[in-house]
C-alpha cells in the first residue's frame, strides 16, 4: 500500500507546461541557451523560486541557484538540479524536470514543515546542451572549476561566450577554481532518455555511474575502379570492407553489453567516397561512438577495435579523437535513494546512465547521484519526448526523503 | 612469327598526343564536349582527316565523318570509331583511341593500296561522356534515331543542347529517324577500362556483348535512437541493416559472377540519416549499379533483391530508377575479328564490355562489334589512363584486315 504523497503532480506538470510555452513557436520545443527565450524562462524560474520562498541568486558561471536556507550555519548545502536550456526541436522534460523536480523537493519540505539543518540549493545549470557556442555543461563545468578558459573567446552570433555569460548575469572574471567549497551533497534528476524503465514497466532508475564516451575515427581505404569493367573478385571495395566492420561492431558491442556492464559502440557517422553510381567506393570513413561503464571494456574493445584488419588492397587507419571517462556515483547516496525509493513502495532499478549530465561534472565537488524517470519510446531531443508527472512526483518525494534522511545523517 | 605490321604504332601515337595537349591545362586531360577546347580538337581532327585523304562532313548529329569513298556506288559504307571528348580529369585514350585508330586503318588501307568496294568512314561521335547536359551518347544516339526529342531543351552554360548542336555544326532540325541506311557495319575499339586483359597478358579483347545497366535504389529505414543510451539489443539500426545488406550483395553478386557470365552488382552511393555521432542511424539510402550480360542473370538479381527482409523495427524498400538492356555483339563479325586476330598471331580473348559505349547504339543501324586494348591497371577515366602504341597499332592491323575481308565478303 503506498503512501498518499506530499509531492504534488499537478504543480510538476503545470510548471513543465508553464516553461514549455516559452518557446520558439515555430519550433517547439526550443528554448536555447543564450537566446532571448532563455533569459524569458529565467526570468520565470526566477519568480517561482522565489515564490517557494527560495533566495534568487546567479553564480559567476551563469547557473540560477534558489537557496532555503538551514538552521544551522556552516553545516554546507545539499545542492538539487539541472538545466532549463533545450536543443533544438527538442523536448519538455530534458533538463527542465530536473529543474522543476529540484523545486517541487523544496516546496515539499515547505509542506512538511521541515526546517532543514543544512542549505538547500536548488540549480538551473546553464548551457547543458550543446549550445550556440559548441559545447556543452557551460555552467556545471564552471561551478566546478573545469571550464576551459579558452572557451570563453568562443564566438558566436556577434558575442563571444564571455560576453554571453555577463549577459545571463555569469561573471567570467570569478571563474577558475571550483566556485564553491559548501557543497555536500548534489542529486539530479533526469529523464531515462533511453527505452529500458519503460519496457520494464519501472518508475525509478538509479543512476550508478555515468557513462565515458570515446570517439574513434576509423578511414577504410579501398581502390576506386569502375562499376562495370572491374570484376567482382578484381575489386578492392572499401564500403564492401566497411560494412563488414559495422556488423562485427554492433556483434561485439552487443557481445561486451552481454557481460552485464553498460556498453555501447554505435557507427553514427558514415561517409563513403566518391559516392558516385559507376565507381567501386575507395574510402570510407567511420566515426564511432563508444560508451563504456567500467574503463577495461571500453579499453577491449579499442584493442579489438585497432586490430582489425580487412582483405587484400584493403588498408584500415583508426585514431581515437576524444576521451572522457567513466564518472561513479556516489554509493552512500545511491544506497539512500534505494532506502528512499523502498520506503515509497517504488519499484526501482539501478542503472547506468549513457548520456552525459551535469552531475558528472558535480562528483568533483562533492557526493553526487542521480535518479531517471521513464520516458515514453525512449524518446529524447525531439518534440515527442514526454514523462508522466506521476512518475516525476514520486520520484519527488523519494528526493525529497532522501533530502531529509540526509540531513539528518550527514555530518557537518 | 608474327608478320610486319602496316599499321604506325609511331602515327598512332604521335595523333593521341597531339590530341592529348588540346587540353584544359590546369585539369590534364580534359576536352569536354561542347567546349572551346572541344572544337580545337574537333578541328585539328579535320585536318588530320582530310590529310588522310578523307572526305570530311559533320552530320546532323554532330557526328565528324570522314569518308573514304568505294569502288562501286550503292554498296554501303562500312564505319568505324569512337568518339573524342573526356571526362573532367579524364585520360588520353578513352574514345581517342577509337577515333586514332579508325583513322589509322584508313592509312593501311592506303599503304597497301587497296581500294575498297565500299565506302569506309571514320566517325568521331559526339559527346559519349555524360556532358554539360547530363546525358551520354549524344552523336550515336542521334545517328540511330534514338535520341529523346526532349533532351534538345536541356539547358547548360546559357544554351540548350537544340543550339549546343548547331554550334558544332549539327542540324537539330534533320533530326528524328535514323540519319542513314547506307551502314553494313560498324567497328570500335575502345581501352578495355578493366584489369582483365592486362592480368591475362593478352593484347586484344573482342567484345561479344555491351551489358545492361540497372540501377535499384534501396532505402533501409530503423530507428533515430540515442547512441548511448539505447541498449545494444534494443535498436533498429539502419546502417548495422544496410551494412548487411551490402555483404550480402557483394556475395551474391560473386556467386552469379561465378556462373561464367559477365555480371557485377555495386553499391556506388550510399548516404546515412541523420549522420549524427550520438545517434543510432536511422534511414540508409543506397544506388545499387547491376551490370549483367544476360538479362536472366539481372532478373534474378533483381527478385533476389526485393525479397531481402531485415530484423525487426526495420523496413526495406527497393525501386528500380534505370533500366537499360544488354545489346549482343554481330556473331559474324566477331567471328571476323577472331579469324583476323589469329591471322596477326595475336593473341586475343571474348569478353564483355562491362561499360557502355556508342557501337550499343549503332547496332540498331547495323551490325556492330567492337575490341579492346588493355590499359595499364585497368584505370580510366583518370589522368594515369594509358594504352601501349603498339597493342593499338596490332588492333588496327587486326581491323584493317577484317575491314578488307568484309568489302570482298559482304553482299551490296
Amino acid at each position: 500500500m503506498k503512501r498518499n504523497l506530499d509531492a504534488s503532480a499537478a504543480d510538476i506538470a503545470a510548471d513543465i507546461e508553464a516553461l514549455a510555452v516559452i518557446t520558439d513557436p515555430d519550433r517547439p520545443w526550443t528554448r536555447r541557451a543564450f537566446s532571448p527565450l532563455f533569459d524569458q524562462g529565467r526570468a520565470w524560474l526566477k519568480t517561482r523560486f522565489a515564490q517557494a520562498g527560495l533566495t534568487v541568486a546567479t553564480d559567476a558561471g551563469g547557473n540560477l541557484i534558489g537557496t532555503r536556507p538551514g538552521r544551522e550555519t556552516g553545516l554546507g548545502t545539499i545542492m538539487l538540479g539541472s538545466h532549463s536550456d533545450t536543443v533544438p526541436d527538442g523536448g519538455r522534460f530534458d533538463g527542465i524536470a530536473g529543474v522543476v523536480v529540484a523545486l517541487e523537493v523544496a516546496r515539499i519540505l515547505d509542506r512538511r514543515g521541515a526546517g532543514l539543518r543544512h542549505d538547500l540549493a536548488v540549480a538551473d545549470f546553464l548551457a547543458e546542451e550543446v549550445s550556440i557556442f559548441g559545447v556543452s555543461c557551460i555552467g556545471s563545468r564552471a561551478l566546478a572549476g573545469m571550464l576551459p578558459p579558452d572557451w570563453l573567446a568562443r564566438e558566436s552570433g556577434g558575442r563571444d561566450l564571455r560576453q554571453a555569460l555577463c549577459d545571463v548575469g555569469g561573471q567570467p572574471g570569478g571563474l577558475g577554481g571550483p566556485l564553491r567549497d559548501d557543497l555536500r551533497a548534489f542529486l539530479e534528476l533526469h529523464i531515462e532518455q533511453g527505452p529500458v524503465l519503460e519496457r520494464e514497466g519501472i518508475g525509478l532508475g538509479i543512476v550508478t555511474a555515468i557513462v565515458g564516451i570515446t570517439r574513434v575515427e576509423m578511414v577504410v581505404t579501398g581502390r576506386p575502379d569502375h562499376a562495370g569493367t572491374t570484376p567482382m573478385g578484381a575489386r578492392a571495395d572499401a564500403l564492401v570492407a566497411a560494412a563488414r566492420i559495422v556488423t562485427r561492431i554492433e556483434a561485439k558491442a552487443a557481445a561486451l553489453a552481454a557481460g552485464g556492464r553498460h556498453f555501447t559502440a554505435t557507427a553514427g557517422e558514415f561517409d563513403i567516397s566518391p559516392n558516385a553510381a559507376n565507381v567501386v567506393p575507395s574510402r570510407v570513413r567511420l566515426l564511432i561512438d563508444i560508451r563504456a561503464e567500467d574503463e577495461r571494456d571500453r579499453d577491449a574493445f579499442t584493442d579489438w577495435l585497432s586490430a582489425l584488419r580487412a582483405g587484400e588492397g584493403i588498408e584500415i587507419s583508426a585514431r581515437r579523437i576524444s576521451d572522457n571517462p567513466p564518472v561513479r556515483m556516489d554509493a552512500g547516496l545511491v544506497a539512500r535513494l534505494m532506502r528512499a525509493a523502498d520506503g515509497l513502495g517504488c519499484e526501482h532499478r539501478l542503472m547506468v546512465s549513457g548520456a552525459g549530465h551535469d552531475a558528472a561534472f558535480m562528483t568533483r565537488l562533492c557526493p553526487a547521484a542521480m535518479v531517471f524517470v521513464p520516458c515514453r519510446g525512449g524518446r529524447s531531443h525531439c518534440p515527442e519526448e514526454w514523462a508522466e508527472a506521476g512518475d516525476l512526483a514520486l520520484a519527488a518525494e523519494g528526493l525529497a526523503d532522501t533530502v531529509m534522511a540526509l540531513d539528518e545523517e550527514m555530518e557537518g
